[in-house]
């Protein structure tokens, strides 16, 4: 059985598996197979969610499933009762889940108990399912591989998106550069556990650049300087700066994270081509300016939309 | 694409297109057609509710479709987020949209921007769906059109409830008087956009009373004698004193509203035919009192129970 | 129309009849009948649950049927509007329902004033599915009828679960041990409902323990001693000690229901080949010890899974 808990555990092989199932399922909406026909699916949700929830909840049901959904009120995911014992009890009345919680250890417990396949739809470590559709989404338009290009990701490196990018790049080969403020970069330990080796900075990289070398040809390039790295991208990528939960630590993110924005300004530095994307909700003035959010609507939104192709090739990959 | 977001905008031919779908739906539940089948339609609602999410719910399936429901805690709308990115992320992921909420003005741009079809389910400002039920079942249990007939709305006629008995007298072309206390009755102004002019008393009008005309014929008459507005009246209408959200203006709505109640003193000056009618939920003792309720329990919960079959018909009338 | 409100109405055919529906629908599930295709179904929860919940939502589907879940932020059941009007309408839009609430009385009159199937999900005077299928899974892995076993019962005797115990007892004639400090034993009025007559104590009883008899031969004895109870017994059954709205009296509870505990020790003097079940949650330490728990874990999470089978045969049983 095969679960989706991180990126870290897919090979290229089974990125291209995924990758090759999406434009079955999005060119045929209405009218593709139903592999999950008589099969039962849970959605448990421990923070509330618009794309993540109505993604999966419409996907799997066009998938042919019947859709159960959980929010933290209804079901105590590791407090009260463990999570062995209500993975043990719910993996014998349904037949696959979706967890949205805090802990990524919840995740791959109730994957190790259940015994039923299991999606992880956004932890505090990792955001699969997202970084899976960017990157389907940026070889869709661009129509080329993302191997070899380069993507910068823009504002706070330290949380669950650009791990899972750190993942990607690490398994594609691709250049990821991670422009933040001091104590808003990836730990070393992460950047290691993805098979990285710190090396040598690139020439003309501006001091304060750590550079990260990988197997596949991947770099990962850590650094404060956003104007440097955000020259010659062919993605420019940002998340909101203050994510659910962390509205206590908002005025000391605002301050550190201001400007590290992206804007008209900023792209100039960037291929022409270069695309924009944001996994939403974006807060205009922050994170993106609203003339370049309005100007890239077309690719964000359909980056919004590609979570429920994706989500169902990554459903009908894990159960074949 | 037709919307439902106010009665306003429907014309004598919209109202009868609705209309005369209902016998379809209603006598052969279980056996109907099912348009909306291979569709995910959302319910989002920002208030609880018994009557309107279970008719939806109920309905929307019967027709076919996957149903989603989305409350205040799953998705903030237009909170957060601003509405015109939500509605174009869910118009990309879902085929139409039930709403339930508060500023008219969220519905209004939710339809403008998801590019799907959008059904107001109770702002502050209208109820569409509820006035076009209670004339269907008017007139489905008088077996007469309620053109020329005489509707008396009692108690606080400045909310939404008979704000859409205005726009539906405008075109339908009946009487409505609205006996209401000084403060509790509709703005001029919503008059005036409803087509009305104000005009002479008729003959024998109390003082106090106002008298608008409309091109079809209506007569709105707004009062706050209650005994002279039931007098001769065909349907005698209320609705609950304290909806959800005023709860803090209770004891004030109390002292106001105390005596514009519905009960068999009231009752004997209407016609010996005249139905009465609440859109539940009903305050026995307050604008009802438990004899009259009970004695015209069958009329009032087959109003309840037309929500269903009506509202199927209204989502019909938008797709087709 | 049947009911299922409580045990204390079933007849040994009813139970019959329920008990022999199970095994089809446990051993075809997936591919058994769907007798409920076509309607719509409510879960009505006040309470938080997860088995409770998916059991049924999971269950009810596979039967064929439609199923809307309204959490008691949906609809306020007995709080606002009276039960008689909310029944009233939801009974007029769909076709049965199954309700998790506090007052017993709340589930007896919406069943009255429905006019459709209403299941007893939980409420504080009784637990009947959960029995049903407590001695379900007893007769299944045992291979014979509970008739003139014991039952022994270990914990918080005065609340929910070991009433619906004491009315299964009464009816199937097996004897029930329910060891209890004094304060949680069950009233002598319920003893008296169920049927049974204060009679001599058995030979060998320990002082402070009385015994019930009924005229299926049943017995139910109460007693403090836990020890004495465990002797001999073919199944010991416990709950958790501080139940869900319980949270206040925690300090109390645990000092006086201290050493009412499942464990090794307790086992060794029932009979060898006893079962151990838990309605779960199960708090390791409290009421079991971690060891026991997962030494019967199959037995524990087959009764948990039970509850999807035994369910579907009540629903079925209730329409037919």
């Amino acid at each position: 059985m095969k679960h989706l808990l991180s990126l870290e555990t897919l090979s290229v092989a089974d990125f291209e598996a995924i990758f090759g199932r999406v434009p079955t399922f999005k060119q045929n909406r209405g009218h593709h197979a139903r592999p999950l026909s008589g099969q039962t699916w849970a959605l448990i949700f421990s923070k509330s969610s618009t794309r993540t929830r109505v993604s999966f909840e419409v996907g799997l049901r066009e998938l042919g499933a019947e859709v159960l959904f959980l929010n933290a009120n209804d079901i105590q995911l590791g407090r009260g009762e463990p999570i062995q014992d209500t993975a043990r009890v719910l993996g014998r009345m349904i037949h696959g889940v979706v967890i949205r919680t805090f802990a990524q250890s919840d995740v791959d417990q109730f994957a190790q108990f259940s015994g039923i396949p299991t999606v992880n739809a956004l932890t505090d470590d990792e955001h699969p399912c997202q970084i899976l559709t960017d990157i389907y989404t940026f070889q869709e338009r661009r129509r080329e591989s993302i191997g070899g290009k380069v993507v910068t990701y823009v504002g706070d490196a330290a949380c669950n998106v650009p791990a899972s990018w750190i993942f990607a790049a690490a398994r594609l080969g691709f250049e990821l550069r991670l422009a933040a403020p001091a104590g808003y970069q990836p730990a070393d330990s992460l950047l290691r556990r993805a098979g990285g080796t710190q090396g040598p900075a690139l020439p003309g990289t501006p001091t304060g650049t750590t550079c990260w070398y990988f197997a596949s040809g991947a770099k990962v390039i850590v650094t404060p300087h956003l104007n440097w790295a955000a020259t010659g991208a062919d993605l420019l990528y940002t998340d909101v700066w203050i994510s659910m939960g962390k509205e206590s630590e908002s005025a000391e993110r605002l301050r550190q994270l201001e400007g590290y924005q992206i804007n008209g300004n900023l792209l100039k530095r960037a291929k022409s081509d270069a695309l924009v994307m944001h996994c939403l909700p974006a807060y205009r003035g922050k994170e993106i300016d609203a003339e370049t959010l309005e100007a890239h609507a077309d690719t964000i939104f359909s980056e919004a939309e590609n979570r429920l192709h994706v989500q169902k090739a990554i459903v009908d990959w894990m159960i074949s």
